[in-house]
């Protein structure tokens, strides 16, 4: 055994390092990006903003003006308060990070991968407690959980991701007002989905809210948010690493995310799509597909492996869960523009023939 | 008491987010940034290579071509592993998570503060061992340090900060040889110091060292790397979290490090500018200048608070330390450009009448 695989704790020896599959040239329906870059029009003008940036000065450390755009872009009112992070991830991190050695962080299964892989980075114990069969919360369990475990810290994906689904309100609102933890409604999908939590900030001390702008268009940028109460936030922002928003992502996000208009009408373009190919895919004997208020639609297939490996032979790239895990049935696809999911959908009608 | 407060490790709550003093458009001297921006004959280059940066799509989660660009930079060896972080607090961060829950970080004081912020962040006992009044390793006390604490972890900066010399090379040998720990060897400064532990990570499997591009020009950027045999990267990249360094950082960092040449002329201006700064300031009578192998130097005098009011009411920011510290007899000097340099120089002057 070499130095560091005597020196590091054994369950982080244990863990497999996040897997990326390589994509090539690939056309990505795989990871819930957007289809939509930089459109041409702008480029030049987006471009001069960038250059002038000091990238030999450190970053703002409390990107005030970001600060400015991403209220002004998700409508958060002035009484809350707003954490930024290197993604959502970086904020999940320094949730786990505040809690106690002894804490416990809960969450549902299936749902984000990196709830239980930032608690097991943090020592800290998870739990996951099952979905039902429509993938929603089975409120007794929860509540049960919630009982006998007493979470220090929940995060519920509204949408949840991979299932595509938004859990019961009503639900939701049961367990905040039952627990003892902190309650992270993770809204990374909220563009795409009908309803969110925001509001509700003001009615419960211990609920937050995470948003990301990697879903509308920005994955590159790598830009995260915590909306919670003032008193929250201030409280949480002790934890988060100086200067961590760094020059380019402040300057860059202050441009294009200014653009409102845009935004909001590509997501629109988003959740047509989305619809439609829930009818084309809906209308395929042999795959069940599930409702979604996300830009990524999960389909039900026995064929799961075989129909990933035709998809990806014909130059397309969706996400194939592992065997032997629950959905092992299942695959889920990312929505694209017009055109690429034209040639998905004619890829799948292949497949079945 | 709300809710938060309720919730949250009492240690934490103590905790004092870290404050950036605003520098309006003061001459920033404060904080170790290059004077140097992205020259004007390069931006064209420059813009044109983020233009193609696709940003509705994640990064390149190993930011392969930006690991061989850094090894290209810093002369790393393809047998060594390299990690990347946001800045090197990033990194700092999970390296003190690899931890367990009864481990100690260990390092020096005064040094870098973010070895003790980060070491309260992850819930883990933290000691500084007193540096002498060289600023320099008192051996025997580290190492008896050493062997009553048993540290898990060692942040040793090479240079110091905010001394500006380096320790004794041999004592550092002795240290790594001495302690079961992880030895980090923080050379944030290596662009202005005249050696490296880079070619001793060979030689003893407990010892990595930390880099970061801030220093050299690209603070804006936020970008850290850890270097170390590849089995220890290995092991330490599980702690990462996926797409960590994000597109615009992976682009600019590609085209702008590439520029090797430029990259240590500028360095060596600093490295003359800091030189002549020491001979200038160490004619002041009043004035005790500490000798620095970094872009900073370390002024002692006994009138420091009024001394730092007098250069901040001419418009130039450098760092002052708090009251009552160690470090109140002193100020903190970055080098600017030779024009910066003299504009600070003639405030002095006229300070000391």
């Amino acid at each position: 055994m070499n130095f560091i695989e005597k020196w590091l704790r054994s369950d982080i020896k244990s863990i497999n390092a996040y897997h990326v599959p390589p994509s090539n040239d690939m056309l990505k329906m795989d990871a819930m990006e957007s289809p939509f870059g930089v459109p041409d029009e702008l480029k030049d003008e987006f471009l001069e903003h960038i250059s002038k940036a000091e990238i030999n000065r450190y970053p703002d450390a409390n990107a005030d003006k970001l600060q400015k755009t991403l209220r002004d872009l998700m409508n958060i009112p002035d009484e809350q308060g707003v954490l930024l992070g290197n993604g959502s991830d970086e904020l999940i991190q320094l949730l786990a990070m505040a809690c106690g050695r002894d804490d416990l962080i809960m969450s549902f299964e299936p749902s984000f991968i990196m709830y239980e892989m930032v608690s097991k980075f943090a020592n800290l114990s998870y739990y996951g407690v099952p979905l039902n069969h429509n993938f929603d919360i089975d409120l007794d369990g929860a509540l049960l959980a919630i009982k006998e475990k007493n979470p220090k810290l929940m995060f519920i994906a509204y949408p949840n991701n991979p299932s595509g689904n938004s859990f019961s309100y009503e639900a939701i609102i049961e367990i905040i007002k039952t627990t003892n933890a902190l309650v992270v409604l993770d809204e990374a999908y909220y563009a795409y989905s009908e309803k969110s939590f925001l509001d509700e900030i003001n009615n419960f001390s211990n609920l937050v809210v995470l948003r990301t702008i990697s879903k509308i268009g920005f994955a590159g940028l790598r830009l995260g948010l915590l909306i919670g109460s003032q008193n929250t936030i201030e409280q949480l922002n002790k934890l988060r690493l100086p200067y961590n928003i760094n020059i380019l992502t402040q300057a860059s996000a202050n441009f294009l995310l200014k653009d409102k208009l845009r935004i909001s009408s590509n997501a629109k373009i988003i959740i047509n799509e989305r619809d439609r190919l829930y009818g084309e895919l809906s209308s395929i004997k042999g795959l069940k597909v599930h409702p979604s208020q996300t830009n990524f639609i999960l389909v039900e297939t026995a064929k799961a492996v075989s129909l990933y490996e035709f998809i990806k032979n014909h130059g397309i790239l969706v996400k194939a869960f592992l065997k032997g895990s629950q959905l092992e049935n299942f695959i889920r696809i990312s929505i694209g523009n017009e055109n690429q999911n034209n040639t998905l959908l004619t890829v799948i009608k292949n497949y079945y023939g």
